[in-house]
């Protein structure tokens, strides 16, 4: 029941993560084929480099090449529907939340079940739940916006953690694998409700 | 026979890739290192990034390192005879295309060798076409220019598909090697010759 | 012995890279999750890069996820002490002139070990000892330095090649791990000393 659930919000999740990803590459003028690797990329992205750094083979894409079709063709229907979305805003905001979560939770079972270490199944969530929006940001030549934003990368490891530290203490696999969902998604809410920021590093000495 | 031919399709085109991202160096004023790396990240990047994401190892380069040798000394070369080049680069556009068509089929195979399905398959061929250019971009700190450039992933996607459909309809392997070459190598070049474009997705609205 | 000295400039060499990333991290006003990941990425990124494409699994940081914790905490530190690091900047870049020379052998001993030819062992030394710099330029936004600064990339492979020729004439591990990472030390101290750089190409015609 849990993984169909799981499963349900991991296509949720890609195909919104597709579309704003669509939007990003409009605000750069890149033609249709762009719109689509685009979304591909930062939908699936994040999973690809877990499994590239884990060595955990067949990627997800490469098993499943429906979900190359579902991001692509989703980003290319965004241009379509793209000045609907603006007054969904907060919808794609909460789908990118569930999808941050979803990502999380997932990449954590795929390092737990591969048997790593309990830092190394953090990190493989965090990577899942983030790399995708890194990667579309450096393909769009911004400094990836994780960097500077409202607990995105935080969310994953505390999510994680909670996820985690649920499994050690030998609590039930579906309850833990809601509540640190439930838990990461109320804190990046609030986050975005609030305007919750991390403190910044500011230092303008140049060494070079 | 077919195999020599499309060897030798191959030499050329990491050298052709490897002497015109030597130039987009020479542009940012890069040093001679940086103009040898460039240019053998740009020429066998592609296949490397296929190959990591199959999980197919060894990498071209780690198989056949002369390539690197290759690659970096027609980098190195191009330094030398730049002034010249600007009047080859009608050629060197065409050696491209032949690369871009070329790198290609070389793609599809591997993935189509590893039982792969169909659309992994043209994907692969994809990447192996197009992904040098992305992180030549990338490493010149640019927006890649195959999101914004004439049909230069759809030639791949095409070309790719082709072999794909010949192979699925049991035609002999050399006559769909070429056929697909041949109308990818045509479908570049007209574009090329014609200015054609995939249509741009233009989009202004800020949602951050 | 010497694996246990090689070990702890290991350990001082990534502490240190994660130290200066977070200055550049500070620079781009990242907030503290940023300079964590930055200082993580840069200090293990090139070994990381050396591992996925040579096919070596587990990555360093899956099987020591403890090196993860002591680059994101050397990271985080430097936030505290960032106004006192301009007085140790002779300090640091000897310190990552000594992580250049040790993360370029390991990176020799990884591919030699793996019985690969003898030009893929010193591209696997230049890329664990290169690339964490050229991720965290990718990340902050910028050209990489690797290709424009003082003999960087020249120093790893000038101590890679002396680390494989010294191995191939049989002379002692220990003797040919010390002598070429004093011999690509004192190049990469020189060059920093005297501003030796490689000559440019600066090519300024346009092709598109």
């Amino acid at each position: 029941m849990s993984v169909l659930i799981l499963h349900a919000l991991y296509i949720i999740a890609i195909t919104a993560e597709a579309m704003t990803a669509a939007l990003a590459a409009g605000r750069r003028s890149m033609d249709w084929v762009g719109v689509c690797l685009l979304g591909a990329v930062t939908a699936l992205g994040g999973g690809s480099m877990r499994d590239v750094l884990l060595g955990h083979h067949p990627l997800v894409w490469v098993a499943h090449p429906e979900y190359l079709l579902l991001t692509a063709a989703a980003a290319l229907a965004t241009i379509a529907i793209a000045r609907f979305m603006q007054r969904l805003k907060r919808l794609f905001l909460f789908l990118d939340a569930i999808g941050l979560v979803a990502f999380t939770v997932i990449g954590c079972n795929v390092a737990m079940e591969m048997g790593l270490p309990v830092l190394v199944v953090i990190v493989a969530g965090m990577i899942t739940g983030c790399l995708g929006g890194v990667l579309r940001d450096i393909l769009c030549n911004e400094i990836p916006l994780l960097f500077r934003s409202e607990l995105y990368a935080s969310v994953a490891v505390v999510t994680g953690a909670l996820f985690v530290a649920g499994h050690k203490l030998g609590l039930p696999h579906d309850a833990v694998l809601f509540a640190s969902m439930a838990v990461g998604l109320a804190m990046r809410l609030l986050a975005l409700r609030y305007s919750w920021h991390m403190p910044k590093f500011v230092y303008n000495e140049e060494w070079h």
